[in-house]
């Protein structure tokens, strides 16, 4: 049986991840999620990206939306506003709520999220093994300048960089000024997740999902330790653009990849996880003049169609990615 | 102005203070609540008779269960239910819900329960000041015997004495089966909370609403220092009896009555609190036959209609027991 070891964001780590299962339905699956996106919201722990990837898996997840549940009702947010509580930017539905209760309730009792994880899991059965990269808090946050925002959005202080939440830049700001550093808070301190070093020790291919190469990749890499199980594996690794033609496929992920110097393009994001990192690379077929670029870089380069239409489409990609891997170890 | 303090259970207690605000809408009025029947649920803190007058008073209650908010939905109970997390004998609706985040991220963060009831209540306008009887940890617990219980409910472990949470002795098993004891855990270390002792020592008149005397008023009265703070404030103390023919006019009263060896009946309830606390006691036309059975106590006592019918009969309820309070201050 094939063990196959995933990183995974939010909803392009989903979405990816729907397609891979399809395609190799035997394999054993063991999802690295990320948890650098993850806030405290009315005292309750809420971790998006975990989240995405156990309700799209278990088909919970708001389908044209890719995150949150399905059928959503907002009744508790609604009452939270009229208490005066905010933030009314992060958008906070019942049903997901009840995750973040059951999750808090557990965390407090002393549970590790690892654990907590498992039990979540336990009612969605996503069909793969889904693991925190750390039980550790780790935030990123990402450093503006106010003087970048619109006035009456500069709030109170003097004018300056600032830190934020990445969930503030991301939902409230959308992205909409210069980030000139993403720093995943309290990552250098964090352990991996018990089983984390273990499935990558024991998998046969390790793959990553066309997810942000800053702010989820890039997250998850930045766990000590991590980087290092992933380039010693020993087998190979093979990753998916999340940029197609120059722009991302969802998400605003150029935004951060400035933020760390990096080009948004498809050759650009494989040379920054490098060869010592990578084996093998996917772009789509309008990067397909990439490839030499990539392959100078000693990434192994096919141009396949990367845009995940569909499950069929996105399974496709999924079966693209093993073949890369298999071509590679040979 | 006229200075009234009110010692307030949950439904009866709110439904008077309506009467009560109805009937001298100028008066200063300080409520004294319970919350010997507060419970962590969900790792949420619950105070359903705070929330039962803060809702009545605010026009947020459900009319006509008394308790629990108008227009409730269930969509987090439901799938904190498909996590498998109970207990789902408790009803917790999603706009209820709203309060007990607001609440417990407030008292996590450290503000006292006193501070935190007059945060919520600057949503709901309740007209009166809300007090909790104590900012410290008290909830009401009751000794039954397991073998009273259908077989299927005994659990696990032996056969005998157990002492269960108010709320599911009330809620979960809706009193079925005796009450041994009656104990407010944590009672004789609490304080009064900030303000309450004050409250009392400045007040014109002191009323006892038909709520329940063991569970309501019997847990406040618990609290150290509280019973002699009434008793020595020089003013006229006035109750009115939630026993109306020989049953309670809401809730179980009698059944908890019983655990202290109190008979269920109106004069029976106000020579348990004595005529050193009460000094006037309101009982129902239907027992006017106990008048003199209670006055004989030491205690002044007029038979006037005590069901809280509509909120014209309540405020008549609420000008009589001031009636009396005049009369024995005369």
């Amino acid at each position: 049986m094939q063990r196959i070891v995933v990183l995974a964001g939010g909803v392009g780590g989903a979405r990816f991840l729907r397609g891979l299962r399809a395609a190799v339905p035997e394999a054993e699956i063991t999802v690295i999620g990320n948890t650098g996106d993850d806030i405290h919201l009315f005292g309750l722990k809420v971790c998006p990206d975990l989240d995405t990837v156990m309700y799209t898996l278990g088909g919970g997840i708001h389908p044209e939306q890719g995150w949150g549940r399905a059928e959503e009702s907002f009744t508790v947010s609604e009452e939270l506003a009229a208490y005066g509580v905010g933030p009314g930017w992060f958008s906070l539905g019942d049903r997901d709520l009840a995750t973040h209760v059951v999750r808090t309730q557990m965390l407090t009792a002393g549970y590790p999220l690892s654990a907590v994880t498992e039990a979540l899991c336990a009612r969605w059965n996503p069909g793969v093994r889904l693991l925190p990269m750390t039980d550790d808090r780790v935030e990123t946050h990402v450093l503006i300048d106010t003087t970048d925002l619109p006035e009456d959005q500069r709030g109170e202080g003097e004018p300056g960089r600032r830190a934020i939440h990445f969930q503030e830049y991301w939902v409230r700001l959308r992205a909409s000024v210069p980030a000139h550093a993403v720093v995943p808070v309290g990552a250098e301190h964090s352990k991996p997740a018990p089983g984390v070093l273990e499935a990558i020790a024991e998998a046969d291919v390790i793959l990553f999902p066309p997810s942000n190469p800053v702010v989820s990749v890039g997250t998850i890499l930045a766990v000590p330790g991590l980087r290092e199980a992933i380039a010693d594996a020993g087998v190979p690794v093979v990753g998916l653009s999340p940029i197609v033609g120059d722009a991302p496929v969802h998400g605003m992920a150029d935004k951060v990849l400035a933020a760390i110097g990096v080009e948004a393009t498809a050759s650009a994001v494989a040379r920054h996880y490098g060869s010592g990192l990578l084996d093998g690379w996917l772009v789509d077929e309008v990067d397909a003049g990439s490839v030499g670029d990539v392959e100078t870089a000693g990434i192994r380069c096919r141009a396949v169609p990367l845009m995940m239409r569909d499950l069929d489409a996105t399974t496709e990609m999924a079966r693209a990615a093993l073949e890369l891997a298999a071509e590679v170890d040979a």
